[in-house]
């Protein structure tokens, strides 16, 4: 059975853990320090290592007794730990998230985009929250698109984070084209995408807002089509911002609220003078859980790239239609 | 089996069924319109009436035939909605819910405070959230305190909502003492307590910050000893605002996300020149919901006050030890 | 003395009014209640009148005095008032803002883009601080450029308000393209624009993501240049949000803080691939309030635009060089 | 003429800057680099100084030439850097902010409180803008109370900071009681007072729930009159929050919207069962400038505390009647 190591039990990592273990694989975690945070780890008694010496509860070993044990790392720390950690991955796979560059890998993944190349692949990046986002709506569209552009509208910090601002202001990604463009080309480097990005005060959801040039005449009800028959897109009706979307998905009974699917207002959703138009919301804390897991799966060999997807789909409570997997 | 009929399927009245359901009773739901909201409840079959005709769904009849066909109704209906419908609930048990006022009932519940009033009683309002939570931590020591002050700090609105404010600014009650320290009284009149409150820009919980005179000489173990030891109150140590005591009950897979427990932080129990200090969080959403349905037992005969609790938090999944529920 | 009458003392009447004082027209107010914010127009003495009956102050007289007493109109008031209002006024110049429609005046009026128009027009519509900040920006660039599409992040209430929301959501138009583009065309209709609006939890100013197609070759320091050069546009280097933006206006010492100018991030100005981009900030509180006065001496016969603009803007103290103003 | 040396040109710097030029002093600046802020201090022509060489514009000298070319230091850097500056202020009167400790200074001044024994002093601390608060409104109540107990709900960060959070959360200070109440026997060594603090996610302002316990009996109507005829105490009618109180100083034309008095919400003042309650609001950018500029009057000799006080209101254009300030 593959072993799992997910460096760091943050928003990304405890997820990743989590849908780990529901999708067969062991698990083992890696932190620098104890918080509370880590009690239900704890509890569960997952095998726990540490980073940083003794960190004053029981650990399974140090950061080298954890690379040699584990088959496939995912490193899911942030701000420059993951740089630094790299050069020790030896005699392992290694998943790196997006806030790392794609130099480093040299290959970046999502699953709809570019699953193929995953296949066998020794070191990945998993792309960010928001160009996930992006691969799952446009690889659907790419044959009758030309230029996109996208303005992004980005949530500032996570629900649990106090640290982190503003409070009452917009703050505008000053580098103009932002780089949210650049990177969803690493995956898909046939769309030709401008972006645009602000960070807003709230801490749910991004809100992306696409329109995209055709190539081909669509009606607004093909493009909506194309949305509900791709995995992992969402088009709801009826919906008027990110708090009720996240709300339903509350009332849905997923773990932790969580969204992995890319939700698209319907009422968004246009075709005017050869352009298409739509709104989606991207949970920033969960959307990449099931591109990590497929990414798993396409290095340790599987090359059914839809297998791989609808499984993953399966165990994480998100399927639609088998049919929509192809 | 009892029949709950519940009224309003929003914030309270969707928990309210849920938690119905799994204790054993039978539920209905009476709504004025359809929303998105309710398809959950339409897919989950649940049988559904309209209060106000033709709806654009199908239901099982009117409002009439609604009060008609259940044993209790638990109103989770706001803004002078329960009290029009009030004098139609003839020949039915009916919980109002905190918002209400305590004269329409003549009788307010909270099942650590007065549940054996509540014994076959045919109307009661369970109190507010607010209420909840004092009820919750003055019950256990009421021996050994005099006078209570509380600074209620409120969250402004649901999570869900996007219509009320303030987003940047702190509104005071304005009317000192505020109406929270007499609502205490409709069920533990013996306090001496007065309150004041603010509503600031947040979505998540509610926050108290009580002092507490003591009559006896009391350590702030004691205090907290007598926290740990109480039903639905949780202590929680190492965690820093109402952010990350959300972000644990997501960890713990909580339906909703919900904090049905009033959350203490251990830290801020003190005791310093004869008075007693703590912090608490009180959940908005769902901290009402087991004494809603401790109160429909207790409405339908069941005298053992602790069974009656140990149960609700037992289908709740909020139990503590056994030897706690007395 | 042209005598203008403003109708509601709000966040854009007490700003008309004071405006009109500066630029050396006689005022009066008319409304519908007392409030404290009425306080200061006591004080000052200006001529009040009363929409409702007795108000509780001593006043002028009623609506219909006012209308005869005045010789121009500016109806500030919100949300259907101004409709009710609009067939009242006869023998009278009559301004209405942004928030009503077209059809209402049959023109609208934004100093930049259609000054001549306005010159000797009875009744006039001004467009709103969205539409403003494009009239000022497209205007001087409309030879140069082809499509043009915009994301507007609004600010969702003033900073006073305490009752509107969301406190923790992003809320998007979802009518896709939104009102904003057509609304442009109502003063610049030869301008191919397309919007997209989404509403966030801040009080201090909306933001605006332009991109333009280009229709000649041009650098960044030419689009630069020429925001330079126009009046009512500012260019700030080295601010990063619209809180730094705003705070540079409070050090100004200007009244109410307030930002009569659209600002342009220097750093967000570029020129890529035939397309310019850039970000600016509109105060909805203020910006539209030098188009007010301009439009009054249009419609009162001024017809040298130039110097009208010049002038209403050395009067509110953000004039640029002479030579801007052609 | 006294030249008074700001260190620091942020949000208390700049403002004690322009309160100490109103005030006939001279200024110098010393800062640690350069930021668009200080080019209203350059276009002004403040003699600027370098505390860390070179930063990219014409200054007078560095911060050694500082400290000798000023009579007396205002430090209003913060986070460690005022300690750290300290033992260089030799042959210098020196005055430090609320954030520092008392201990650095051993005297802690605020104007109401203890004006005298600021006289002729070489170092002092002006105490922080909550202190300063409680100062003011304890002051002239202090024979005719007993025990206070004040909860402080704080704004999280200055407007301009999009750093800082929480932006949706409560974060309580979970030292309990919170070091406010001690900070203010500094000054007041007789109150006998504790003190509770939480974190909200606003911009504008703190605000203070008040709850004092009477020795003598007194009525509402006299605690208002005491906080009537007391200076830099505002007892505003009609206001319902944070928001619109600062509009009401936005409207009043005050530089930078500032709120450099306490201001008292009129109907949350009380009397009930032997305590006073009241709820104040705090402008944390403004209120301890008037503090400072006695402070350095104090220093250099005047005498005469309520002369002080009366014209630094005047200067500063907040003064009440002359017969109160005895």
């Amino acid at each position: 059975m593959i072993k799992v190591g997910v460096v760091g039990y943050g928003t990304i990592g405890k997820r990743v853990v989590d849908a780990s273990i529901d999708s067969g694989f062991n698990v083992a975690i890696a932190v620098r320090r104890y918080t509370p945070k880590l009690d239900i780890a704890i509890e569960k008694k997952y095998p726990l290592y540490s980073m940083t010496g003794d960190i004053g509860i029981d650990v399974c070993g140090d950061f080298d007794d954890f690379i040699k044990d584990c088959d496939a790392i995912v490193d899911c720390t942030s701000k420059n730990v993951p740089v630094e950690n790299f050069p020790r991955y030896k005699n392992v796979k290694v998943i790196l998230e997006g806030g790392e560059k794609h130099s480093l890998t040299n290959f970046s993944f999502s699953s709809l985009g570019n699953y193929e190349e995953g296949v066998n692949k020794a070191k990945a990046r998993v792309v960010s929250c928001n160009t996930t986002s992006l691969v799952r709506t446009l690889s659907p569209l790419k044959n009758y698109i030309g230029n996109v552009f996208v303005t992004l509208i980005r949530r500032s910090v996570d629900p649990w984070d106090i640290k982190g601002g503003p409070i009452n202001a917009i703050v505008p990604v000053l580098k103009v084209p932002s780089h949210h463009g650049p990177d969803l080309n690493t995956v898909l480097p046939d769309i030709n995408i401008q972006t645009m990005a602000v960070k807003v005060p709230t801490t749910l959801a991004h809100l992306h807002i696409v329109r995209a040039k055709l190539k081909t005449e669509m009606k607004k009800e093909d493009v909506r089509d194309i949305f509900e028959n791709t995995p992992r897109i969402k088009v709801l009706s009826g919906y008027k911002s990110t708090a009720d979307v996240i709300e339903h998905f509350r009332d849905l009974g997923r773990k932790r609220c969580d969204m992995q699917e890319a939700v698209i207002f319907e009422e968004s959703i246009n075709v005017e003078s050869g352009k298409a138009y739509w709104i989606h919301v991207v949970h920033q804390e969960s959307i990449v859980v099931p591109e990590n897991i497929d990414c798993i799966k396409a290095m340790f060999g599987e090359k059914d790239k839809w297998k791989a997807i609808y499984e993953t789909d399966k165990t994480l409570g998100i399927e639609k239609k088998r049919e929509c997997y192809k």
